[in-house]
């Protein structure tokens, strides 16, 4: 299995940027078509744990309007293969100051890369 | 890809249930080497941000002779293909009382399944 394939690592790394700026965005649609259309995708969040891409969509669509203001301060993309990548990141909001850590796991399906599962949590 | 092939999952299943009884038994070289022994592991902590296999033994190494007491509350493992899996569940320190959650990312590499990434956080 190679890890960290240049153009691999280009495509999963373009697809976490898409999504970090959705999500500064606020772009809602954006932001939920990032997961795995499936009921296997979960989301753990600061507050809530989400099982299935319903209920991460109901809750992204609960946050219509709530802007966040992200900074990322470190981030590690890793690549296995063609199809599978992890992405994990320590940021800051520079709204409210908090420090945080976000992890996903991503997929390659027909359709593009997706989140497949995420843990985003307060940092230590 | 097929998604949650039945062998595929079971031999996840074993190796995530092998880290828990790991980590319980505070057999600490168990637990160590349940992660991929590369520079790009990581692991987020209740308390600490780990970037590589060394970072990580190290911290395991400081958590010799402290025994956690965890209850599993909810599991979910999906499998990708034969050789990439996720492994998130809610869990309670029957010691502590503390609820919190878990989300690794398994790659089968020559020797065997292993953690890649993980990110444990309180519960909400």
């Amino acid at each position: 299995m190679e890890i960290n394939l240049q153009e691999v690592r280009l495509e999963v790394t373009e697809a976490f940027w898409r999504y970090v700026n959705a999500i500064v965005a606020n772009d809602i649609d954006a932001v939920t078509q990032a997961f795995w259309q499936s009921p296997h995708t979960l989301r753990y969040g600061t507050g809530e744990n989400l099982y299935g891409i319903d209920e991460i969509a109901a809750f992204r669509n609960s946050q219509r309007g709530n802007r966040l203001d992200l900074e990322i301060t470190r981030l590690v993309i890793t690549t296995f293969g063609r199809n599978y990548a992890t992405a994990n990141c320590e940021m800051r909001r520079s709204d409210t100051g908090g420090d945080g850590r976000m992890s996903h796991t991503w997929v390659r399906f027909a359709d593009g890369w997706r989140i497949v599962a995420a843990h985003v949590s307060a940092a230590p």
